[in-house]
């Protein structure tokens, strides 16, 4: 009889087995495209295609924001098509919508997601509560990443905003914790506040982290490694998109992209192996 | 000189003009289409194409739920391009897809939305702040409902929570109420909790309510355009889906649909002329 495995326990594997966290951020802009692939019928989907072939020896994830991919059109809905025949099966394949609607509603977006597109878990906001994104847990292989505390200027909004004794990103986090019968939930938690981060972990031991942030945005590789693993090493996720898909605008941008990532890998395997008194 | 006439103000004046609030939830779901179109090569585009036809003198807005479309792959992306065209320009066409990212990632949606789609509006989350949802603001003439007060269950979970004086969803108003310098914000309230509608629109006198539930989920009619509306005895789009488009599953479902709209918009109207003592 086949066991199954919930999508943290295939995460976690995945990272130990490959000892690395990387996440890489496919999210394709035409004009930033080498100009050899631009003109051709579907330049996102050339794109994409090489820069997984490329990387998929090094990268744990690829993460898609359906916004890259819904302003494109027939070739962005191509494209979308294309990711999960492309994509190893060992790898997982994350489709960043940030949705969540009524139940009926959401049901539509975890069948899109899921059955048509191949997704391995989507990333989901949480502002209208757990049956606005329950759809997307009923399935333990399935992973579904809840926003906690996010990496852009906003975050200050509403995130922080003191709700009891919490801040509204540590109650969500908590609540998420709550939702994770199937141990397939986990939360968005940007590299922009480390503190944040040090809070979010030390509340909540067991849930993966998805983080943005590092490379283009700025945030510090080191820190988050440092401070968002669990204590077995493993559920965190760092998302890093323009900083390698963009390393190089030319023909061998393909290969330029695979060195980058390398070294982020490398740096990410180190950083994994050392011991911190903390 | 031609002076730009804000969202908000646009949609008063249909409001007025039309005595309606009546917005038609265009959700169309495959398994419930007549079925005599639902073997066409397009079912989604022709049960669409009816609906607004027979509806178009009664409704003042269309609010299309972008799950509904993107469960449906070629033929969704199809029938989503062809609502600007089949909607007259005196009619609001709004996407319900409550997004909101990273603004670098907004200012994609925005322009899918707004400039391919053609919306005149869309509905947004406010998890992640200010400069997620900022991109969809620009346009004076484009509007954005943030969620405030929604209709689902989880509604519980955060919305509720005590922040300071306010609750969440009055505090998620009165930043979007900051936000409005353009005229063109609103939020979504829905039809589930009567008093805080009656709160809402206490402390937020002049931004539009889009008010989801009334119909398939509940909602009571009569209360939401008691409570709902501005001191003008505008700024009330009142969104019913299913109970109007499924009225009948024959061949003359577009007729039935008509009906079933047309009594909507008389009590509508007759509501809106009664003199309340509250």
């Amino acid at each position: 009889m086949k066991v199954q495995q919930s999508f943290n326990e295939r995460l976690n594997m995945l990272i130990s087995n490959k000892s690395s966290l990387l996440c890489i951020g496919l999210d394709p802009v035409v004009e930033k495209i080498p100009s050899h692939l631009r003109y051709e019928k579907n330049p996102l989907m050339l794109f994409n295609r090489e820069i997984v072939e490329a990387t998929s020896d090094l990268a744990i994830a690829y993460k898609a924001n359906l916004a890259f991919y819904e302003s494109e059109g027939q070739n962005g809905l191509e494209a979308l098509n294309d990711l999960e025949t492309m994509i190893s099966k060992d790898i997982l394949l994350i489709l960043d919508g940030k949705r969540g609607d009524v139940p009926h509603t959401s049901e539509k977006y975890a069948h899109a997601y899921f059955d048509q597109l191949g997704a391995d878990a989507v990333t989901l906001s949480p502002y209208m509560g757990e049956d606005s994104v329950r759809s997307f847990m009923n399935n333990p292989e399935k992973g579904a990443f809840i926003l906690s505390l996010t990496s852009n200027e906003g975050v200050q909004d509403f995130q922080y905003l003191q709700v009891g004794v919490d801040p509204l990103y540590l109650y969500v986090g908590k609540m998420v914790a709550k939702w994770n019968a199937n141990n397939n939930c986990g939360l968005v938690v940007g590299a922009r506040d480390m503190e944040g981060l040090k809070i979010l972990r030390n509340a909540l031991p067991d849930l993966p982290f998805l983080v943005p942030g590092v490379g283009a945005q700025g945030g510090d590789l080191k820190e988050v490694v440092k401070f968002g693993r669990n204590k077995a090493g493993t559920g965190l996720i760092v998302n890093i998109g323009r900083d390698i898909i963009y390393t190089d605008g030319g023909k061998k941008f393909a290969q330029k992209a695979k060195e980058r990532a390398k070294s982020y890998v490398d740096e990410m395997s180190s950083l994994m192996k050392t011991t911190w008194n903390y």
